[in-house]
């Protein structure tokens, strides 16, 4: 039964927003999905008639638990109008809201629909913090949250095997923090808007202001190596490892081919789709990287006739340092073992070869888990149309871009390549 | 950009599975999805091998709640030996294994896949009977919840509605309890297999072998009407006229129309699939119907060119006796204000002219809810096969069967038909 992948029709983006991402006091998850299908609206070129949207996906990973509120679709259906046609919630944990996106294109290309919202919400800061880790926790398989394993500590171990088997150390995952960190204050929407230096020199400025003694450091790593200003989390995840607890949504306006130029001049194309699954850490035979993923990416190569090489370039899931150094390997990038030192060299920098998190990552830009799937293809969007301002990567002929997505401890993976042509 | 609904390709119901329902000290999600999965294995009158599997989508509301875990699509993969291969969850409350199946055929319509797995679970009784409903309420819209309704006060003040409007009583309501009692003793798999009138009767054999005072019931609506046997939950619902709290799994393999002869010569084809969102109670201006479920009816009737009258039968969402009136007058089987007198006549009854909820129906059947969607259309797969054993409806030339699924307080319905040739 084997075949080479193929849909029945095309789909192309035609319209893309995102709310600001962080922890909102005053802001609940209608008021941020309202800010994405807001700005969405008014990205389409030549207009849009919400009432044409026939459909909504809407990836969330467990509301449930963060404010005891489950079945977001027809919440979010409501919300913009769109009651009686169809809200289907989608969750595969952090990868719920690029489900989303895939059902979307799904319910496009089988001819049933010609025009679809895919998006995403969470809303994770109104309980405190060992809450939302315990919420998080849902999303590994049973072994390892009775085992005691949170995230940190997931990609803790990970890291640990990486650096025995490859021969990197912490001070490579900080390459990856320092990067995330230089491209995040290019993101007006970013929860992290600072470069690990101007962190650095305001903490030595406020204790010359206030007479205290003043910090030696020298450089960004000897920042992060202090454990008084990061300190471990679950070695060697330190606090600057991890990205934040965030709130935010995102969305994206999906339509058939042959009618998007009714909406845009400038659409981009859905070329590949690819998901896989995983079985958890606790059943893999190498934690170095993650079955699902390189899955997801044969699903979306096979369909898009892409290869690694042709991704220009990629968001991918950096939840922790370590998980932006494994994907970009995973996903044919850099051979297994050479993606940290790919960062290293600056091949992932915004003037890099294959510029990788131009938006800040999960780190900088913040992980609204589900919508955060959505929010990296926002940045692909911004990026491929030259959209992106200040972060615009340098690339001439810009094309063919990426989003790597990943829920739980790889039980759900996907990878979306989009084109502008 | 109104048209008539297609799909690029045709999709078949080739094998079907449901597990036994029911309230399980010893039987976790997995062990029932794998019940159901064994059954559906079996049910491929050629054989299937499960390699071939290409996707699997699986409908669950809140296992986050009931049982502290989420993300169960990749855990039900790796249940079936089903990874790397995709697995996404869908949820739309009670209604969350109908969108799995509708995102099953949209995989299979579009090109994408030929065969995908589509199934449902939920475990619900391991929480005290006080949380559940507290987690059932999560499926309300934010306002329900707030001003303290449940949904058995949901379908108390719908029926209160109805009762006004269209002069139906109490005593209607005895019907359909009386109905679905009689249909449920004749499946096997169902939670409460007793009819109203073996109630009865083993409560006075009991009595007079007690030599306590003898209840002078003298039928089932004596018995029904009795507060003590059947106290009031939420006015005019009684504990009878409520569906239980249950465990449960159900699966149906989905393949692409053009090979399903390599997997049976008998195939049921989905020539109806319909969706809708609904705003929730607060915002109706008229409680007595479901928008949601009429748009639902429209897109799959669309679909399939038929209209309610060339439906043969159907499982409708009675969640409570009211639903099971009102549902079958949003899908167009009787006219508004029509329900009540219809089942009252015997129409609705297992040899009456349109069978409804030949299963038992939820109250006796049982009610996993997110494995209910699936398990309905089991149903219908079992009938059209003419496979229901003892409850096969003795229609001559039965084709045509279809599914009701309504989750919240309206807020995700849909409709399912199937075809046999």
């Amino acid at each position: 039964m084997q075949r080479k992948r193929k849909l029945g029709r095309g789909v192309a983006v035609v319209g893309a927003g995102m709310s600001q991402f962080g922890m909102f006091k005053d802001k609940n998850s209608k008021d941020l999905f309202a800010e994405a299908f807001n700005e969405m609206l008014s990205s389409v070129d030549k207009g849009v008639d919400p009432e044409d949207i026939e459909a909504l996906y809407l990836g969330n990973f467990t509301n449930d638990f963060f404010i005891h509120q489950a079945h977001w679709g027809p919440i979010i259906s409501d919300l913009i109008g769109h009651t009686p046609k169809p809200a289907t919630r989608t969750e595969g944990a952090c990868a719920s809201s690029a489900l989303a996106l895939r059902e979307g294109v799904f319910a496009i290309a089988s001819g049933f629909y010609d025009m679809v919202l895919v998006g995403g919400v969470e809303e994770m800061s109104k309980l405190p913090v060992e809450k939302v880790t315990e919420g998080l926790a849902l999303a590994t398989v049973p072994y390892e949250m009775e085992a005691g394993f949170t995230f940190p500590g997931v990609f803790g171990a990970i890291a640990t095997a990486y650096f025995e088997r490859y021969g990197a150390t912490r001070e490579h995952l900080m390459n990856v923090t320092i990067k995330s960190h230089n491209n995040a204050p290019l993101n007006p929407k970013a929860q992290f808007k600072v470069s690990i230096r101007d962190i650095m020199n305001s903490r030595i400025k406020r204790a010359k202001d206030k007479g205290e003694a003043v910090p030696a450091w020298r450089d960004e790593k000897e920042f992060l190596r202090d454990p008084v200003v990061n300190p471990v989390v679950a070695w060697p995840m330190h606090l600057y490892d991890c990205c934040p607890i965030s709130d935010g949504a995102s969305c994206m306006l999906l339509v058939a081919e042959e009618i998007a130029e009714n909406f845009t001049d400038d659409p981009l194309h859905v070329i590949g789709i690819g998901q896989g699954s995983g079985r958890g850490l606790h059943a893999a035979d190498d934690i170095t990287y993650f079955e699902a993923t390189r899955y997801a990416a044969k699903e979306a190569y096979e369909l898009s006739g892409l290869k690694p090489e042709d991704i220009q370039i990629a968001e991918v899931h950096d939840c922790f340092s370590m998980a932006e150094i494994i994907h970009p390997e995973d996903l044919g990038f850099f051979k297994p073992g050479e993606g940290y030192k790919a960062v290293e060299e600056g091949l992932t920098a915004l003037d890099g070869s294959k510029p990788i998190n131009t938006s800040g990552g999960l780190k900088c830009k913040g992980h609204p888990v589900g919508a955060t799937g959505i929010a990296q293809l926002y940045e692909i969007w911004r990026q491929l149309r030259g959209e992106a301002g200040e972060r615009q990567v340098p690339i001439k002929d810009l094309r063919v871009g990426a989003a790597h997505n990943l829920g739980g401890t790889g039980g759900t993976c996907t990878f979306t390549i989009l084109e502008r042509r």
